[in-house]
């Protein structure tokens, strides 16, 4: 294949903070790996980005960031932030400076978040079944915009109010995506919302949901409130294959959905611009963990998932199967001994050499 | 006690739709065993609202049923709502109509909701530990104050808002209410919100949180993300106390809470005024579960511990430990063979006339 020999990926990597470059190390490790012989070359280019680069210069991120990012195909991404109440972060919001940035500057309106419980994976319920689901959560809208503000801030007479701004064009590029995603599994979808409380915005949310079921006659599409959608993910997680939901009801389901699938040591993510207009950046669904940090205690497996997510977003769907396929190897031979980040991500990369 | 003889409680009753009715009517019985003695009359009002009243006059709540009820000591109610997707309720929001309508005229503030596994009681977990926590939920703000809207609504250039509102005055009730609830019991409170994306609203809960901690220095706090809270509930939920949250936050975890510890059939809750300016409501976290009514298969355990969070706000204390005791004893004799829902009323109001 000449073509796809000479093809070179640009990717850019931002390890992050706390446990973020470890599980990046073994991810890229992964990666390349997983690519040895497919003639694609990933030409990697390292940000220093997160609460450590902002203690070093005040920056979180530039525009010289943004746009030396924007000229690459893709991102990884292990994890941001510092120390919870470290008093110099004080004035810092490093999520949504720069993770929340980077989703919105780079328009990643799918945040493709799978849940699969993987045999020999330890999980909380006593009776889970076969789990296998995909939350995709819509990353460019609702709660997460940033439409806040206070009055008579710090007196007894303060008021807060944060704005959830939704759009049908914002809900129904997802939506579309979800039932295209629906099309290609066990087509299931469950929109996930509170229409009976946000009547506006889950109004909006049904009416598109009904509006492109009509499209896919094949489709069997149910809606959830979100506070049942969590009472079903630890009764009947099973009865889910694709759930679309809003930017704030996805994040609290997927870590509900980590925990239930082993924990988000096992969660990866994809932050997707579907357009190909931006890079789409893939990540754990993990935080930085600073109080393990540099101690090879973290697991890399979300990392590493997140570079199966990567490479199916490239098109390299074989590499992409081999690479969860090494996890789902690596996952079912582990027996509860301990081992260092980077024996896990050696255990995993040497099944994919092998 | 010849006060307490003379003492006459006035108690609204909202039997409501679906299973409502079944199981308030347990809910009764069991309030009649459990104060025979006690020289307490309750002097009932029952009042038809819900789905099955709009459809047949078109009222949801009218403000005469409003004054009739604000006239009441206290309010005890089944659940409300017709069978999803009945076009003649297209443009009813019994929800917000009725039930939100109430926990915001009535000053509801704190939503009050315990979660406690009780020996036998069948739960999701594997290894649940002991589970033993109360949610105290903000009723009156944040994103259920209703003030949203739409612009060029059904085109594809919809904008549907949705905003959350949030006063110190609002926020500082409801925390030191929790705080003193923390008090009376292991001194460990859990503020949840999600400070670092919503950073008005989450900023004002969370400094309000530090400085009412300041006045209980004997009150262990920590802070959890709404998500990283879910992921608790299924994996450690012996490690909370009393969890003080806001009210969309609030709905989610304590859907959770009760699939965790036995179903949302087991979970009771009260819509608390604690100044006594108005009537509280007691009722089952469940809804009219409309599919299974009048069948005498709703398990009416939550109704009835709504009861007894309804007899310990009225300060019988006795007696709401009383019932209490006969619902867990009546949970810890169950062996999976099916019962009606007045065979289980009757169980339980049989051992508080043992
Ligand atoms: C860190 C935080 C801003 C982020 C989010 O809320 O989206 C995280 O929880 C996630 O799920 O990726
Ligand atoms: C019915 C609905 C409006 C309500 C809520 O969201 O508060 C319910 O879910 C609850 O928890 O009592």
């Amino acid at each position: 294949m000449p073509e796809a020999s000479s093809r070179v990926v640009k990717l850019a990597v931002i390890p992050g903070d706390g446990i973020g470059p470890e599980v990046v190390s073994e991810a890229e490790k992964v990666l390349d790996a997983a690519t040895a012989d497919s003639g694609i070359r990933f030409e990697k280019t390292a940000f220093s980005l997160g609460a450590g680069r902002y203690l070093e210069t005040g920056d979180t991120l530039t525009d010289e960031d943004l746009d030396a990012i924007k000229a690459h195909d893709a991102i990884l991404l292990g994890a941001v932030g510092g120390v919870p109440g470290d008093p110099r972060l004080k004035d810092a919001n490093i999520e949504r400076g720069l993770l929340l940035k980077l989703r919105f500057e780079l328009d990643h309106y799918v945040n493709l978040r799978p849940s699969k419980l993987y045999p020999g994976a330890p999980g909380p319920l006593a009776d889970p079944g076969v789990v296998d689901f995909v939350v995709v959560r819509e990353g460019t809208e609702g709660p997460y915009v940033g439409n806040g503000g206070a009055i008579r801030r710090g007196t007894p007479h303060e008021v807060a109010n944060e704005t959830s701004v939704n759009t049908a064009f914002g809900v129904e590029r997802v939506v579309r995506y979800a039932f295209d995603l629906a099309e290609r599994r066990s087509r299931r979808l469950t929109l996930v919302h509170k229409t009976n409380v946000l009547v506006h915005a889950g109004g909006l949310w049904k009416r598109i949901a009904d509006a492109v079921a009509k499209e896919h006659p094949d489709v069997a599409v149910d809606y959830l409130h979100v506070d049942a959608a969590t009472i079903f993910l630890v009764t009947n997680p099973g009865r889910f294959d694709v759930i679309v939901t809003d930017n704030l009801f996805g994040d609290i389901l997927t870590d509900l959905a980590g925990a239930v699938t082993g924990g988000i040591g096992l969660a990866a993510s994809g932050n997707i611009n579907p357009d190909g207009a931006f890079p789409s950046m893939f990540e754990p669904v993990h935080g930085s963990a600073p109080d393990i940090a540099g101690q090879q205690k973290a697991d890399p497996t979300a990392a590493i998932l997140s570079v199966s997510l990567l490479l199916d977003h490239l098109g390299l769907r074989d590499e992409a199967a081999r690479v969860t396929r090494a996890v789902e190897d690596d996952i079912a031979g582990r027996d509860g001994a301990l081992r260092t980040t980077s024996q896990i991500g050696d255990a995993i990369a040497g099944r994919l050499r092998a």
